[in-house]
């Protein structure tokens, strides 16, 4: 978490920025101070863990703030998201309701993961992990797969990194379609929205992408409810937040072959502990929550970009809807 | 192989092919028997193994021939290659040079090989290999890898498979080269062409992909020479033909660490023989020849055309220089 303050509130050419970084690692929190310094000189940056004067403080920057890390600073502008959603930040019971929130959505973010989306929707296709095995045992198997033209993939959400995961899908031949609540155009992509066409959208599709915003209408959408109106031995990719999927429901759907491989990529708890089932599942490929990342390298220039635009219009074009959740 | 033949050359309305298929699977013979029957019923197909009268026989079609199978019709007018590669006909020392051949080549083929070589350099960029084995250790291991434009990729050949292959990694964003004899313009790629700019094409190539066609020149083209001239810790993706591979050079540039990976889907016996170093080899990934194929369905469309073609006209576009090689 950073905080952003003015040292005197009457002094608004020499806004200082007392950076108030959070994140669970300290060196990522050194590495973002300074470059918030380096790109905003005028302002000054403090960690959360240094000692601030909370009346001072007039942006928050977070990632996964704690309970209450956000209400303590009475004179908040606005929060900024380090990254797209927002479920994080709204997962802080304190956190006062008015507040903006801007988001971070910026290049890096939708390339990392349509490579992500594009890489293991191939996997599941060309059915890697089969080969993989094969392999250990020596085997010369070669597995006939359809082209991808013949393959159905769907993926639910079509934001910023909905929609072009779906295009990116579509561009390497795949049958495509897509769901999300409302309706959305894009090229080579057929659209499925709203709750009324979910089963619709599910039925033919082998391989099902999540990339859905986390909200309370979402959360737990990847059930066994959801799996049973897949093709039995469809496979399943969550690239969006944990608690959009039911654990338990995937265990039993895999046990019963209705799903036949899941790649996930966020959990419930992350890192995921070393104990949990899911890692040595030979049906589970786990990633850890690297599908998209924001580096502070790019993601340090947007942020910049977007507090600058903030304090001098007071909006951005990448402001959440906290009601709607995202 | 398919063997077809008029049973008469005095009747030409009743050509009849005498279908002599030979490929190293009986169940496939049967099924492009099948189907190619379907396709020309005024034609007869029988298999090599069957008994044959020689002279009456007008087109063989092939895939790796053995020595002497195509001498053996002193009649024929073309050979029909069961692929985009001619090498596997060229093989047969006793081929009569005069004949012309006609390649495969189809949609599926192209499409087969982008999503090959799309997944395969999407594992090598996003580090699957030591993803996966993180998983296996229950070890939660964020690997931090560039963005696809940040990346370098070249594709050896931009035939009909290279070109597609190099235009959909563009596509994916990467910073995509690509080198051939002769020069090729292909949206989005950066071409080299000809001997004198190999070594231009190679400087700072961290993902090699190589579908040339295997000729004497090409022959042995991945050796040490080739891979010091990469970036150390590039990875190397054959899907063109065992022998454009020096193993021996391979084993020892993954050893130094010069190359910190393969993926291999050609090999110089194939099968693989299990025991060859190369399966149980923690940086090479062996796939069983899927890279791209033709299956006896939509190949045989292809081919019935072609032949129908030919037969009309005396050619048929996709013809290949048997002087060339491809």
């Amino acid at each position: 978490m950073i905080a952003f303050s003015t040292q005197d509130s009457s002094l608004n050419k020499d806004i200082v920025l007392k950076a108030v970084i959070y994140t669970p690692s300290e060196p990522v929190v050194a590495s973002w101070l300074e470059r918030m310094r380096a790109l905003l000189p005028d302002w000054t940056f403090n960690a959360l863990t240094e000692e601030n004067d909370p009346e001072t403080v007039q942006y928050a920057v977070v990632w996964r703030p704690q309970t209450g890390d956000i209400a303590k600073f009475p004179n908040l502008k606005a929060v900024v998201s380090i990254g797209a959603g927002i479920d994080h930040v709204l997962a802080d019971e304190e956190l006062p309701r008015h507040l903006p929130i801007i988001r971070t959505v910026g290049a890096d973010l939708t390339q990392f993961m349509r490579e992500y989306v594009a890489l293991h929707v191939l996997r599941h296709h060309r059915n890697r992990p089969h080969q993989a095995a094969a392999q250990a045992r020596a085997e010369w198997d070669a597995v006939e797969v359809p082209p991808a033209p013949q393959r159905r993939v769907g993926v639910m959400g079509l934001g910023n990194l909905g929609g072009v995961a779906a295009q990116t899908l579509a561009g390497l031949g795949f049958q495509t379609v897509g769901w999300a609540r409302s309706p959305r155009e894009i090229d080579g992509v057929t659209g499925y929205f709203g709750a009324e066409n979910f089963d619709a959208f599910l039925e033919g599709t082998e391989i099902l992408v999540n990339l859905l915003p986390l909200t309370e209408e979402t959360k737990g959408v990847l059930n066994a409810d959801t799996f049973a109106k897949l093709p039995k031995g469809a496979c399943i990719i969550n690239a969006a937040r944990g608690p959009h999927l039911v654990e338990e429901d995937l265990l039993s759907t895999l046990d019963s072959g209705q799903i036949a491989q899941a790649t996930l990529d966020v959990f419930n708890v992350e890192p995921l502990p070393s104990d949990h089932l899911f890692w040595k599942h030979p049906a589970i490929t786990v990633t850890p929550h690297i599908a998209s990342r924001i580096d502070s390298g790019t993601g340090s220039r947007i942020i910049a970009a977007n507090l600058e635009a903030f304090e001098k219009t007071g909006t951005v074009k990448d402001l959440a809807d906290a009601v709607r959740g995202y």
